[in-house]
């Protein structure tokens, strides 16, 4: 365990070479497809899903929306589902896509990443409000050793409406959200990678590459492996600055393998360990 | 009262002309900087600031942060709060400023706009991921009789980085925003006005005449008046369409306006009654 006060680029760095996986594990749960043996408990399930493909996994990356559509006690299952997940060894990436101006900004940062809120290891943020907007969660996130992932370009077909438009200038959208991310960043003496990450979607590899000149500490974290049709294999530009610079994210692929046949514990860890070594042969 | 089922522009509409105001009432509450007659509960703060300056306004603008910091007894102090201003006869516009794609984008719609959520009236959200990330908050929001605010031209300087950039096709990113604002939106029959909304920032006055060209049928939730430095007087051309077509927020120049003399309470219901004769006199 890397001490108290190291930066995120560094604690993740060490902790992807310590569980030999960059493998993000992705909970949306729904009340009505949660696992047999949670007995309908939303808690239960992660903890579950936790159990099983934990192991071949770095981080969990829970989606802030399903526990919110469940109110209170929806968010006192985000908080049992961080504990778990913090005792299993996992960082935890709480993927909210906030964004807002300064006291707003910091309230949000404080609420996910500050002693006394959930204290998630990082946290997504949306850029559209702009580099101030994102200093605070910046400030926040390094005051509490933890990180960023600034939505940079998405894995969704509309990501091309704004973040692929192309500028008067040169450029498009998207790589100058990939320039405040570089210039936010401070990268970690030890690992070189930055405390500000960036989703960069895995739906178009294409991106990856010019991402990695844009940004080359940053951490990037890679959803649209799987259901949305992005191929691990083409994810090779993303570690570049080593095994850590990239993370890849999956949830329904892992959290919904036995329907593919099997008992859902047993199939989401058989999922999890062949994505976690299909990335690892990568880097 | 609007029948069941009316669409959120005419309900703003009727609510607006009833109550002869604009004002909507933001509710930011830090709870170092309560209330003295809330004694340190941030929902008795809320509803202290609600029946003070309600009367003049036709929202309330929870800002969600700054519940969302308090963990889950801020979740319960928001839920008192909205139950508190609809009992005042005030439309609630949860300001959470979310975005996201598919089925989580539902899921934060239905946690701010279905039944068995928090049901406010109306939801901020971001367009930085595309209109297909949109298009499940305003299939939510029709279905429940409720609004939607997008992020257009926001208030902070830093709405220059990314929103202010020129296009090689000619106009900026929040022009295209305002597009997919304008083309998703359905307006009401009674009013014209649109149940998809834009913020656009009081702040950059010479602004608004361009937005509203570009979004006819689009009402336009206006932050930055006070303490950011707008002033109602700039702000007519969001009246265009009619009276309900600009709603002025103002959170600290109310909350905070007995700084400058006076009780909390009669302050706060002496400036949230001058900005709405002032906004009033506009249209």
């Amino acid at each position: 365990v890397p001490p108290a006060g190291t930066p995120f680029g560094d604690r993740l760095a060490v902790l992807v070479e310590a569980r030999e996986t960059q493998i993000v594990l992705g909970l949306d749960p729904d009340p009505a497809k949660l696992w047999p043996q949670a007995d309908g408990d939303v808690a239960a399930h992660c903890r579950a899903v936790i159990d099983a493909a934990g192991p071949a996994c770095v981080a969990v990356k829970p989606q802030v929306a399903c526990f919110e559509r469940l109110g209170v006690p929806g968010w006192q299952a985000l908080e049992q589902t961080i504990a778990h997940a913090r005792a299993a060894g996992l960082l935890v990436l709480a993927d909210a896509k906030r964004g807002d101006i300064d006291i707003s900004a910091r309230r949000y940062a404080e609420a996910f990443l500050a002693p006394g809120g959930l204290e998630a290891d990082a946290l997504t943020v949306s850029p559209y409000l702009g580099a101030d907007s994102l200093e605070p969660f910046a400030v926040a996130a390094r005051a509490a050793g933890a990180g960023l992932f600034v939505l940079v370009r998405t894995s969704n077909p509309g990501a091309a409406d704004l973040q692929d438009l192309e500028l008067a200038g040169g450029g498009t959208v998207w790589e100058r959200a990939a320039g405040i991310v570089d210039s936010l960043g401070e990268p970690g003496a030890a690992s070189g990678l930055s405390e500000v990450g960036a989703v960069v979607g895995a739906t178009a590899p294409e991106h990856l590459v010019r991402a990695r000149e844009l940004m080359g500490h940053a951490v990037f974290l890679l959803p649209g492996i799987g259901a949305q049709g992005g191929r691990v294999e083409d994810l090779a530009p993303a570690f570049a600055p080593g095994r850590a610079g990239g993370l890849v994210t999956s949830s329904r692929s892992i959290v919904f393998a036995h329907e593919k046949g099997g008992e859902p514990a047993a199939a989401a860890r058989a999922e999890a360990e062949r994505l976690r070594a299909a990335a690892w042969a990568l880097a």
